[in-house]
């Protein structure tokens, strides 16, 4: 149970401050020198610096995320909450040579969240010391929650959810940088985490890929619950209507989230899916077929801008590209790593004024 | 868990046969009298009734399927394997009073399924007895299975999916309608079950919307595995795309099933969603919507017909409600209550024969 917690049809329909991983953190990198295989703690430090209080390092060739090292007791002492493992591996399962580390930190009093496949919770020893010790495990990509199944009725506030023509395209990193660059110009705008490591990042959400299938929207509807009219959420993608595995994921989560505004993240480069043999859908029927199926639950719902991610595209090549995306769609395109997300604003400008000037009539 | 077994990624993509609920079957009808709460155990008398040994009634007001009543002592007696839940009520609950029921048919031997929400496993006599006697538990409604990801690799063997405009419209019937119909002319035909009513109908199946929300294609793609060339499974549709809450599953299930027919469930009285404030969608943009969703995993997959319910249309309209939807469609309609699923084999002759053709060409 991801937070302790489980939610029943007709509970209160908000997110439950006790399902929140606790900060300040330590971040944890074993002896992880690549890093790559450290993005979890990477991505944390970067989009919630304020969270991280230090880093533990089992050895001095591990990745050094540029924050104070710190022991187990000096970060109890300086009021660390929780150990984070900020490594990931192929097959997801934390190694012995942990255990002990994590079994010290239960004691010392923090909490302990990992987004890898295998579960604390299974590791018996550590079972043990959670619960001899009173501290929570978080086993973020196994949630247990149960929730409502979803109603499609329309909440106030705002929402812009990222998708993608494929998987792993940067629809997190787009979501992240939106959040930053509307605060920065004043929005109020919050990240509503999907997947592990944007849970760790920000310290709630929901694994939307690990819900009961019956429950994807629901559970996104949770995600996102009412709040004020000016309000965005900004809330992380899953997967691609055009990915034969993971599309009902990717539906369920357009439909509960009502988005306002769809951003459409996209490789230029990639020519098939991840890992199979189906070739990348066309961005203008993606962004087609996308835009419809929000609108059976928000009529209004516009994709706003094309996301890329231009890593792998020769530098002189990154402009034309881009304006030729722009072009064809009509939309502002941008590599939010290159160019920051500043393009996608004056479209999230005119959704918020266009709902507060219809609030603000009488009715 | 379902069967008691786990599929894990890798392993052969078939149904396993211990997860298969064995008959001859023995209906517990309880002391219902209501035959639509009994739907389940009448079901299988009207689809299966050659898996029907008996039926037990706790009451004499109870429903009578026709089947000869029988004690448990004697069921175990004439080579009964399986007590089969055969009722429904609003909380999905097991009545108290069935305990006992319960647990002496799991000490005569036999194994018991159910459909209810309440686990059998949940109720800690029913779970002990169950041990005590090696009986098994069938909550069909609630697997644990274990599915690979899916991989939208074609499959050899045809298949046929229903669906439709809303929920409870006839998806689950039409299915079996067909399979009747078709083997009566001669098809090879197997019907695959994607919910509680229709796995207790077969034996088999998987509860759809019960799945982990990443594995619905690939539990779909177990469903029906790699069969020869001119055998179809009519597999048993789930949900709607143009519904708010279950558009994941439906879509899930269209890619993972890669359909090469589809026969369209719709009710032409219902103006909204049932239980939902959200109008059902037109019939062409719902044809056209889940012909295009299934051509992603099967591009040659077509809509071959309308299945409609006309219980509640007063006899003298239906003929021209069904004209007015072939007139508008251009394909084929019926009510398989009224009418049965004829209209449909030619469409599904044309497909078995284009696909034997083609199969008999040199590459």
């Amino acid at each position: 149970v991801f937070g302790g917690i489980v939610h029943r049809a007709g509970e209160e329909n908000r997110l439950s401050v006790s399902a929140t991983i606790e900060p300040p953190y330590l971040l944890f990198l074993g002896d992880e020198s690549r890093l790559p295989a450290a993005k979890t703690a990477a991505g944390i430090k970067q989009w919630r610096p304020e969270r991280c209080a230090g880093q533990l390092r089992l050895s001095s060739s591990a990745v050094d995320l540029g924050v104070p090292d710190m022991s187990i007791p000096l970060a109890a002492q300086r009021g660390v909450r929780t150990l984070i493992l900020g490594t990931v591996n192929p097959g997801g399962s934390i190694p012995e040579s942990w255990v002990n580390t994590i079994i010290q930190a239960l004691e010392a009093g923090l909490d302990v969240a990992s987004g890898m496949h295998q579960k604390l919770s299974d590791i018996p020893a550590i079972r043990e010391a959670a619960q001899r010790t009173g501290r929570r495990l978080f086993d973020v990509r196994h949630t247990q929650q149960r929730f409502a199944t979803g109603t499609g009725e329309k909440r106030s506030g705002l929402r812009l959810l990222t998708v993608g023509t494929d998987c792993i395209q940067g629809k997190k990193y787009t979501a992240l940088a939106l959040e930053q660059e509307m605060r920065r110009h004043g929005f109020r705008a919050d990240f509503r985490a999907t997947g592990q490591t944007g849970i760790l990042i920000t310290g709630a959400g929901v694994a939307i890929d690990a819900v009961v299938a019956d429950f994807i929207a629901g559970a996104a509807e949770w995600l996102s619950p009412v709040n004020d009219a000016d309000h965005w959420d900004i809330i992380e993608g899953q997967g691609s209507l055009f990915h034969p595995a993971y599309a009902g994921v990717t539906l369920g989560l357009i439909h509960g989230s009502q988005p306002d505004a769809l951003v459409m993240c996209h490789d230029p480069l990639r020519q098939n899916l991840l890992g199979l043999n189906f070739p990348v859908p066309d961005l203008l029927a993606c962004i087609a077929a996308n835009q419809a199926a929000a609108r059976l639950t928000n009529p209004s719902c516009k994709v706003i801008g094309v996301s890329i991610n231009s890593s792998q595209i020769p530098p002189a090549d990154i402009e034309p590209i881009v304006k030729e995306i722009e072009d064809r769609t009509g939309l502002p395109c941008c590599d939010p790593l290159r160019h920051g997300v500043k393009k996608f604003l004056p479209a999230v400008q005119a959704i918020t004024h266009g709902t507060s000037a219809a609030a603000a009539q009488p009715r």
